[in-house]
């Protein structure tokens, strides 16, 4: 059965990166996995929560939501509910923890580096579009920093991370499955690549079903293969010079 | 003392809507007061609150909420706070009121509408800017609520509604001040005016000064001559026809 | 058509102001528009919130609240509900604003005063009664700051502060609206204005309907009237001795 | 030592009973013990909680609050802080169980009485002044029932109910503590009693010391005498009559 | 009537004390009334809350709560809940009030003694069960300290406190009532008593029914006595060596 | 280099299974880890939640916490906080999701069952004892139910759960992480497997590092041995009969 997109089993969505999307924020990324588009900002603020003060080490954190009218069926919005969900909380810290393998906090010394990860539109695959983005925006913010003269070290980041959805829809493994697939689908799992090839997180999850061990190799495949074209985007919007004014040194 | 972009003191900033900004809500509108940035959709959902079944009467609210990214500096989440400042429900209580003074409730059934205006970048100015767009939205949303034959009139909407703010900075009345300006400004004011040139809100304040009547006057003068340049705006925008697709005709 | 209590449209309700009905606050007025009973105190406590410590400046800040058995038909409480409503949050704001515009916060040095306005009973008007009592209670407090010897400027109050309820019910703008007249009120407006007959806020709205520029004129003419008669009975009430004892000066 | 007010050990404050203190709710009641103060309202609504419909049973439950300038040191706002404290939970409780068991709530019907104490000033014993003033509430919503021909039994009351701290303070049994014996008290007691002379509630409580058996009985022996005589001065304001309008019978 | 589990009247459950029940905690005991079983933890850690710092006192506080899964009927979770309620409150502050009239808060220095009463099964009289087991937990934590040389006097314990329930069912006074029992009581009275004989804390509630002051005596005769054998029991699981392994001495 | 408690790399701790550990719910099982102990009771209510009335489907849902005291350093109890952390949410979805894979929800008809996992005492890979764990209640709740005459089908569980942590601490792939490992692992992985062989979750992290796809594949080998081992024990706890007094037939 083929995808309603056209789609091969192994194909990405169209992914757009667009660097300098907010004017404020250090880093700022709109990034677009076909309908789904997640606006990634990185923002930088001199100083690290308490229970870090004094260790020379900086910190990064993420955020992650979703607007009200984002998805089909308007959600809630968890600041009115007055607490936040489970599904947030995770999403929250699957973006930190991935983005925080990529950095050397201590060179950034002790500043802060706050993504916010807010979904403008939902089609499936947010939280690895929101991942792809923050980690675009997260480089940008280097650049910022480097600019502002605030690194101990002018290369904090060690590889670049980019991260995709994959799943089995109708007993098939697919790439990147767009909303309508992921509800039917028997599997899902999040990876998250860096562009040497290796891992930084896998989460696979039957639902409602159980997996062979075979399937889980080839779903792990067809994911790597994603992260690595996924990575080259990354590179090619990089490539381009920093979309917004840089600041001046500090310190000097 | 000119201002810092050039403008003169009744002249308005550049003012964008862009109409079908997301995919899912029956109206989304991207509005801009120059760098004001606000998302408004209007969501459609069959039934009212509790307090409201069997009227006979439809519903309209609104939330207003920012981007932690939205400002010069990043400003914490609401929903990480666990709850809502007062600033934030008083705006979203000045949208709500100024919208349903346009609306005829029985007009729509009993179906809700409820408009979600998100500040994606904020200058200045975001809770006029979320009138203005919200309304565009709204205008959107009866058109759909028609395709869907949902509503008992087909025009409940009565008149158009436009907001802006106005100050006085330096001495100096000014139309539609951007956040540089409104930091300084002695009063403040915002006012919501319809098509046929006549009020739904004024509201006044002096920032650590007081002012007399006669700058009152003036500063409503200026205002509802923007408000009427904002209403051409407006109507030229919704001269187009709808940006997506209509559902099909309910109950049919 | 008459109003229910006999009154002129432009005529208040009677209005009065009872110093020291608490004694632990340095300032504390009940302050009755008819009905309508509002307990006001003006609570003195030394240093300033954490953002404004080492400014030099001191801090004026209000809360406002209703009790539940105040209101016809009985309230929740909000400290059950876990959350303030927006109207609480909104009229909070509101009082703090107009209260802030007539002090100088460096007279008062690095020092807080906390108005707090609660509601014994409800009839309308609740807002620009607290207003009006709110400043009795904080020229009381003044007179217990000077005493203490706290004041870095005997004179820290630059105007007096009074406010009033305006609005149109059955076409006519009528002065001053109980519950029964403001639940029919097409436009409803509070005015706070000074002894020097300046204003510090305008706040109006249509109900349901919009209005001419010429009745927000009306409106504003009846309120400013009223406002300077209430204004002469603060000044009345405040002619009479501190109702309580005064501390003995401090760093003696 | 003398008591700082002159009072004998086992004599009284001056206690008031103020009825219809607030026009709405169906019993409102200012009680003074000194300078304690608490407005003690009692309000009727048709209806039970969920858990409680069909029982034909109806319900009565008590909230007690402070006011934040009630005390010596202005307190925070619960509402404002989100969440309930531990003593004001404890003390609600304390006066729902208390009324609770002098009425018959089959005779109510399916109606509840929510009572409601308010303190307007502290200054030691405001929980059992607010039990004392709440039974005297309680008995006009009662008459107001009646006259509205909402009880299924004329004669709901069973007994009446009055309370009263007792504490030890230097070594001496002392009747009804000020705030300034209450913090030195080495035990305090509260005592809740009926016209019968049988007890309700009894909550002693070592303040950092212990207490003997006997010291317990001598403790008792005062607040009982103490609870008799404001028994007497309940009746005594009952015997007036109902202080307000009551209203026409439902359901002819 | 005999009692369904064949007890006399005034005879206690079997009652087990189980020390170091867990191994992180300086204290650890779980208590058993019969099937009432609570886990009771005492930790120790350096420091005191802010508005203690500086006065060389310790602190010593608790902690109740109940696991969903121990009573008959699942209970919701209070975390879920986001509020804690009443009951729970006022038991943890009943805990915490009968611990520190033991412990001499001077002799422990700037430390904090955290008590944590969690109920793994309820069958009636958890709050008087994890009073007994809480001190068992604080005697070992002051052993601890002892050990770890925190102690400025090495005996901060004037005293041992037990606790134990009694009621009136049937007309009949019952010593340590199961949730059986307890639900039919008339009367319900708590007491908290030292191994001098002498009382901390007496709580006796007429459950919808008033209670002659002969019949508090006889239940305060009962408690007493069933505390003085809950103190030798207390006493004999304390003549045991400490369940662990001790801290080395700090500071030397 | 060794491991601490003696222990080859792919050797599982110590596991023990108790079954019937608290007497109120369907199913009650205490499962060890070494010194990791989680209280797992699964509680059968009939009715489903809500949005699922009326699908003729059951619903399984899981929530894990815990106690302040099972930690090395006590943890602040999320119920005074007022909210559930992430690291809570997470767990409890995850036990919630891997129950939920072996259960036809179909078969229990319109009845909920609710696992709790409590916590006792942490020492690493508490999530996955919790499940290992939370399986045998579940399969106890099941007897209980059929004893009862609720179930549709009498067999619903269409496979045994297990699970189990891995990680890679000091480049050597070792089974069962406790916690002195757990903090210094490179890698760390949580397998949820079925008696089948095949997959339900796998959730693999890099801490501060990245993995090879070929570390992943070993990993993933170790687990699975691993599960099948826990497996043949929860096999074997099973086969003892039901720990308790089953229900008698409802609707006979």
């Amino acid at each position: 059965m083929a995808r309603s997109d056209g789609r091969k089993d192994d194909q990405l969505r169209d992914i757009k990166l667009t660097r300098g999307y907010q004017d404020w924020p250090a880093g700022s990324v709109l990034v677009e996995f076909g309908r789904t588009r997640v606006l990634c900002a990185a923002s930088v603020s001199e100083g690290v929560p308490r229970w870090r003060k004094g260790s020379g080490l900086g910190w990064l954190t993420a955020e992650y939501a979703m607007l009200p009218s984002a998805t089909n069926t308007r959600g809630d919005r968890e600041s009115v509910k007055g607490r936040i969900g489970g599904r947030t909380h995770e999403i929250s810290r699957l973006i930190g923890r991935s983005l925080r393998a990529c950095i050397d906090l201590q060179a950034i010394g002790e500043n802060t580096i706050q993504l916010d990860c807010d979904v403008i539109q939902a089609d499936g695959g947010t939280r690895t579009a929101a991942i792809t983005g923050a980690y675009v925006a997260l480089a940008d913010a280097v650049t910022w920093l480097n600019a502002a003269n605030l690194l101990k070290d002018p290369q904090p980041l060690s590889c670049s991370v980019a991260a995709v959805s994959v799943g089995v829809v109708g007993g098939r493994v697919r790439l990147d499955l767009p909303y309508e697939e992921d509800v039917r689908a028997e599997v899902d799992m999040n990876v998250v690549a860096t562009d040497a090839g290796t891992l930084i997180e896998v989460q696979g999850t039957g639902e409602g079903a159980t997996f062979a061990r075979s399937t889980l190799d080839r779903m792990l495949d067809v994911a790597m293969e994603g992260c690595a074209e996924i990575t080259r985007l990354q590179a090619e919007a990089l490539a381009l010079p920093y979309p917004g004014e840089l600041p001046e040194p500090k310190g000097k």
